[in-house]
């Protein structure tokens, strides 16, 4: 049996060798580039942080990594010192930006996750514009990308997905996924190795619950088989939508 | 409460509809089409059957109907007389052409659906082309469409689905599935109304399992939905892999 130490590297080794995969397929990353990594504080994109800077090594490319949270007036929870401590550890300088995201609302209009999104996703670009970041990193991964095409063909009646590199037209700017390779269940094997804890807020709307039960119905359906998870991935990058 | 007489004419008509208005939109069938009805004896191309000479009024062109079916080796139980009856009932001419199935197997080989499928759907393009046939028409639905469709993503990994027009190149005969927009639940409703009765015999190698599995998945992702199906079908339709 292999040593504890020897287990943990390993499982998280996984997750930083699906990085380095997506990074160098489909050239996520390339010399001289500054990425702006979107850090909620959640197991996700904090992983992603660690595995982008560990990556460097690897993908044999010089790029710049430095991180961005976005506050809310909703989020007075986060707790942001421990993920800022993390990310000095990989070298990652952080910033933190306040948004009034309920306080944008136009009178009458209820809180929607459609809302949030959009709010945080325009932050995100104008910062990144404003100080020259060519590239977004955001912390969706595998089992984002297939709910998110379950979703889009179910309730939309349309085939597409989040892809896992979007060029803007309008903006100098990238979105990338790294973890577009990588499990959840991966990630969290990861975060348990690395000492990742969560550090941001749940959502205190309590939005998330078509997202859930789309989950739920996407494992019976899947049987929770990584194999099966990949071939979906396989078919919707086949049909070219992880790619735009 | 209606009669029971208007009751059984709304549930087909919403079958004969489903198949006026995939013939309409989608230009199925043209002025002076020939078109050749595989009819395994089963519900399905049998309800096709029924309707696609029912709905000659509203369809509005001239078109020639006529069923071929293919019996084998391994199916020595079909009672093709009552659905002769049935067929000549509704003006359709019924020709029965034998296929030794399980005598082309080469030594050592074990049936499969595949190659009970290649050689029926061989004989049927022989056949339509030998005698001036130009379209094909097949009993597959809605549920079958979206099956294959999930069955390829799922054990494939590739997006694709059983086209409800198929054009071949190297043929002068396409494809049609008339039945495309209908689920199979209206199809059985439509049987039972108009005392269709299954007359073909069910896979003596008991081969389905596989689909059987997914049909199940299917209906518990769908919520069986009919809405939720029809976004599905409209979201693989707007793809382009309905037509080919």
């Amino acid at each position: 049996m292999p040593k504890r130490g020897t287990m943990r590297a390993a499982r998280s080794n996984i997750v930083q060798k699906l990085v380095i995969k997506a990074v160098m397929e489909r050239n996520l990353i390339e010399d001289g580039d500054r990425v702006l990594i979107a850090a909620s504080g959640g197991k996700d994109s904090t992983v992603m942080a660690w595995a982008l800077s560990g990556a460097r090594p690897a993908i044999k490319r010089t790029y710049e990594l430095a991180a961005l949270h976005i506050s809310s007036d909703f989020c007075a929870c986060c707790k942001k010192s421990p993920l800022e401590r993390r990310l000095a550890e990989w070298g990652i300088p952080f910033t933190d930006v306040f948004v009034p995201i309920t306080g944008r609302l136009k009178p009458g209009r209820a809180m929607n996750c459609y809302w949030c999104s959009t709010q945080r996703r325009a932050e995100l670009l104008k910062y990144a514009v404003d100080r020259g970041f060519n590239k977004i990193a955001l912390g969706h991964h595998l089992d984002d990308i297939i709910e998110t095409f379950f979703m889009n063909m179910t309730a939309k009646g349309e085939l597409s997905a989040m892809p896992i590199r979007l060029t803007y037209r309008a903006y100098p700017v990238s979105l990338i996924r790294p973890l577009g390779l990588a499990e959840e269940r991966q990630i969290i094997a990861c975060a348990e190795e690395q000492g990742i804890l969560k550090t941001s807020c749940t959502c205190p709307f309590g939005l998330n619950s078509n997202r859930k039960a789309v989950r739920a119905r996407i494992a019976d359906f899947t049987g929770n088989s990584g194999a099966v998870k990949r071939r979906i991935l396989h078919a919707v990058d086949a049909a070219g939508l992880l790619t735009k």
